[in-house]
């Protein structure tokens, strides 16, 4: 069975930022050409679903196998401490479901070129 | 004169998270074929330089055109507020000086692209 990929983001008091998140899931939902069975969402805090409730839904619905993306750019203490201990709670509860967590989305070889792209790219502020 | 590039990430209490962006701004410097006449990086918080000090070394070291690059994958309060707020403030001491925001690496239409493949590379974690 194919994994599926739980997104996970910060989250944010602005609800905009949220909702592009969702929007940024579909559209890796659409790009991904069926190499997940589902892909979804979850916020570290301050936004639902939690990364508990967005494992648990994946679970409910059928996954045996997770890999959670961690979508940030660094190695803070989020994605170093946070993001893990929240997974590893849920792998507790359903020892069965195989999850993994994949590098976070900074490890990228191919980020560099991306920024030097929006740096050139960019349009005048004020 | 082309114009140079102030990487702005959040900072972290981590050091070895500044010093991964510290490596991400070289090689983009290293990476950007000339595009900029310098590429440097500054920390909105809990990291040195701060972001007025950053663009302060820039127009110190002669830029007269610096494009801030936010690091950052979602618009949220540091992208809409914190980010514009600390570089008006500078703007407004060096009215001569061109500084452009340039949109947030989270605009890139690339990005869904990165996290599918970075989603599908993962590694076991637990």
């Amino acid at each position: 069975m194919k994994p599926s990929l739980l997104i996970v983001a910060h989250g944010s008091r602005r609800s905009e930022s949220n909702d592009e998140v969702r929007t940024l899931t579909q559209r890796v939902r659409s790009i991904s050409d069926n190499r997940f069975t589902a892909v979804t969402c979850a916020f570290l805090e301050l936004a639902s679903p939690s990364i508990p409730e967005g494992l648990e839904q994946l679970i409910h619905d059928g996954a045996s196998h997770i890999t959670v993306l961690p979508y940030f750019l660094a190695a803070g203490r989020h994605v170093v401490e946070d993001i893990p201990a929240e997974v590893a709670s849920i792998q507790q509860t359903h020892p069965a479901i195989a999850i993994e967590i994949a590098p976070y989305l900074g490890t990228s070889a191919t980020l560099p070129e991306l920024m030097v792209e929006v740096g050139s790219g960019s349009s005048q502020a004020g």
